[in-house]
């Protein structure tokens, strides 16, 4: 071990988690000195508004120049909680250059350049951390990269949003319209003004990325993920789901495909109520891993919440001082797989199709045939309502999405149809 | 980083687990050691009998004198999955004593002896991990070690059994009485043919107190743990569980009473159905740990089994593996808090109490006023039946078992009950 007494920390930012990660470390700082081996001392924030209140907080920590926190020489952390893109990628190559480990939460960065910042932190012989970026307080990047190393993983499944699964939650218990439910989870500060970023899956799509990379050892960009939000669900569809004793999720999916590629996505879909992912109720997380030997693993917790994240922060600080405390680093992050992405037009997966029909002899008949002619077999067919009313459910086994599109659109060319209401992934197996 | 080029491996015990994790460390070596810093070997393994078939493993590793692996001065790392308390026990010592680095499955051992065995560990400053010994291939203890080491854990209830839980939710799902569970259990090999330490959570217990002691930095052994079993647990209890919408677990219960001391204990609970480890199914295993910060997590997955149990082992290989190669060791087993233990009499939990009585008024304002009598305070009531069948399902506040015994005992005492059916715990507050 070497002399380290004292370990200084630098901080980004200072909002929702970065005044939690600030009260814990302080209170609990005897505790986490020990369990680090060395004195944690917080020495520096950078914010942009100097002057707001911050309860508790040493007002003598803050500066509105964080390059000063970064070119500091005696800190040897800077935990990075302000978010955005930019200056935040600026701001941790110039820490990492400087030799400093990296704590960050801050999922759309890594989504977007995590191979650029693993790259600068591997070379330089820094750790560059981010327990806290997916799934918030629940242990998922630990045991993935620590616990599982010596297994292979063949697919993850998550619910990573806090909001949309809420939205979806109070949709299915009470079966009630998505806008209504939005609306209600806005008053409710579940949901933001804009909502987009979670109803369209952009943020479960960098949880996804980031899962998809650790998950199969190759580097995976946001841009690479497939995805479809909740904001066309209806409550006809999550009462459909019902009578078929499922319940819709918007899951964030990375699996490997037989030919060794990645498949990552992001859309709502339809699983059985006793998959435990069906029981993960409002705005709780969960991931659910699959494994070679370790068979099925799943991680539940809360995804989001200042104080859940500036847990997972403080878990990862521990770690990062211990390294320096005994001039070490932790695992780098690998990539060495490399495996190439698969289009989402070769992602096989079952279909659910809702369509509305003509109530009259020989419709299923001429619809079977359809799927037939695409090379779509189906699982099941049910019939609800007669007259104008009458729909028709069907469910194929595992499909390509270009074979299903083109399934689609013949459907809706047909005469007997008057609409196809709506096409939803139903979990079930690849072929 | 030194030198090592190699890191030497040497196991005892070859049966359901160890074969596993042989099978694994050839088949993923170049894997794992590239995850490692160091190529992984095994070098020896101690068994009983030499001449049994042990498929796809080189027949010359093996050898019936176990000191010969521990005495091996090139071997860094021992795999214990030999089970048993002796000579487990005096083979890690001695391993620990020749500065060997262990892994160990064998929470029975640890549930005994870890307080003895960690000193040794940190007196010699080797590791000792077990990561494989709580609920097989689950992540849970680097989670609770490393993830949750800023946080402070307030409770964990597991449910850590397989064979237990397998048995409980045929009775639940079937409406079977446990024998007739049990006997088809032990037909499919999911219990033992003596189950008595499965069923009278005897396991669990073990469990419990190695859970404990990690949440509470304390010493548990699991002569600390309170502990019943599911073999008086009925189809009329589980019936009536149902009724009120609640499922009964075998839970393994870890929790700091209000007064700072550890309550740990092992029995049959009624846990709400919309409670996270209500749809633990069959084997499968789920921790779920309340933490101040964190918030609720749950951890699940399969709790036993030669793969999964192996998938654990290797992950302690590989993290134990790099600190031999960085010539560090992982953080110490930490037992600062030095919490004691709270008798069962004293721990506070709502329960269930069945009881057959006469049907005439006035039976529950007298058995009202002996509740009352006794300072339990009531919660629901319900009658169920009418004439000879009637029962009363009392549900109370929180109370301590003390003021429970002495509450059934003066119930029993009453010409107006029949019979005290059955007494359960419901999870609930604390209070
Ligand atoms: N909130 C959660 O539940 C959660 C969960 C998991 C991960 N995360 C991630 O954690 C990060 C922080 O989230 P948050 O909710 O804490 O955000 P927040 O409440 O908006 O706080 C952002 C903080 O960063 C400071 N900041 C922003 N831009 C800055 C700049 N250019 N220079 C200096 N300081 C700047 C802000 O300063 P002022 O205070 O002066 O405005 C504020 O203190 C994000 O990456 C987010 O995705 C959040
Ligand atoms: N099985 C699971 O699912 C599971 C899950 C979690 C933890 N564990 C723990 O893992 C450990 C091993 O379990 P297991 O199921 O693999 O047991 P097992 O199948 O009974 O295997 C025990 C192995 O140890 C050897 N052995 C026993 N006593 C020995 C002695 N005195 N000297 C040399 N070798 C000896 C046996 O040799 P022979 O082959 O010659 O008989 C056998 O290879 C136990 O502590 C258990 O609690 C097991």
């Amino acid at each position: 071990m070497s002399a380290h007494k004292n370990i200084y920390i630098g901080m980004l930012g200072c909002g929702v988690v970065g005044s939690q990660v600030a009260a814990l470390l302080e209170k609990n700082n005897a505790e986490l000195s020990t369990r680090a081996g060395a004195k944690l001392i917080l020495k520096k924030i950078a914010v942009r508004d100097i002057k707001a209140a911050r309860e508790g907080i040493n007002q003598s920590l803050f500066t509105t120049d964080a390059q000063s926190v970064i070119d500091d020489s005696e800190i040897d952390i800077i935990i990075e909680v302000m978010g955005g893109i930019d200056p935040a990628r600026e701001l941790i190559l110039a820490a990492i250059k400087n030799g400093k480990s990296v704590i960050t939460a801050n999922k759309a960065l890594l989504a977007l350049h995590g191979a650029d910042l693993f790259t600068a932190a591997d070379n330089k012989g820094v750790d560059l951390y981010y327990e806290a970026a997916v799934a918030g307080a629940i242990p998922i990047i630990r045991p993935m990269r620590e616990s599982l190393v010596g297994d292979q993983i063949t697919r993850v499944m998550g619910i990573v949003n806090g909001t949309t699964n809420y939205i979806l939650t109070k949709m299915d218990e009470e079966g009630r319209a998505f806008a209504d439910v939005l609306k209600e989870a806005q008053s409710l500060g579940y949901a933001e003004a804009d909502p987009t970023a979670d109803v369209e899956g952009i943020d479960a799509a960098s949880k996804a990325a980031i899962i998809a990379g650790l998950a199969f050892h190759s580097r995976v960009s946001v841009d690479d993920v497939y995805r479809e939000g909740i904001s066309s669900i209806t409550a006809d569809d999550v009462a459909v789901a019902k009578t078929m004793n499922h319940v819709i999720k918007l899951l964030a999916i990375a699996e490997l495909t037989s030919d060794d590629r990645i498949s990552v996505r992001v859309h709502p879909t339809l699983i059985p109520r006793s998959h435990p992912l069906a029981a993960v109720r409002n705005a709780f997380n969960a991931v659910f891993v699959e494994a070679k030997s370790a068979g099925q693993l799943m991680f539940y917790g809360p995804g989001a919440g200042g104080a859940p994240t500036a847990s997972a922060i403080l878990g990862d600080v521990v770690a990062v001082a211990r390294h320096r405390v005994s001039d070490s680093v932790g695992p780098r992050e690998s990539d060495y797989a490399d495996r190439a992405i698969a289009p989402i037009g070769d992602t096989k997966t079952q279909f659910l199709i809702r369509l509305n029909v003509a109530d009259k002899p020989g419709v299923l008949a001429a619809i079977a045939q359809v799927f037939a002619k695409e090379g779509v077999s189906i699982q099941t067919v049910r019939q609800s309502g007669r007259g104008n009313d009458a729909e028709l459910i069907v469910v194929s086994h595992g499909a390509t999405e270009e074979a299903l599109s083109s399934t689609v659109s013949a459907l809706s060319k047909m005469d007997i149809v008057t609409k196809v209401e709506s096409v939803l992934r139903v979990l079930g197996s690849q072929s």
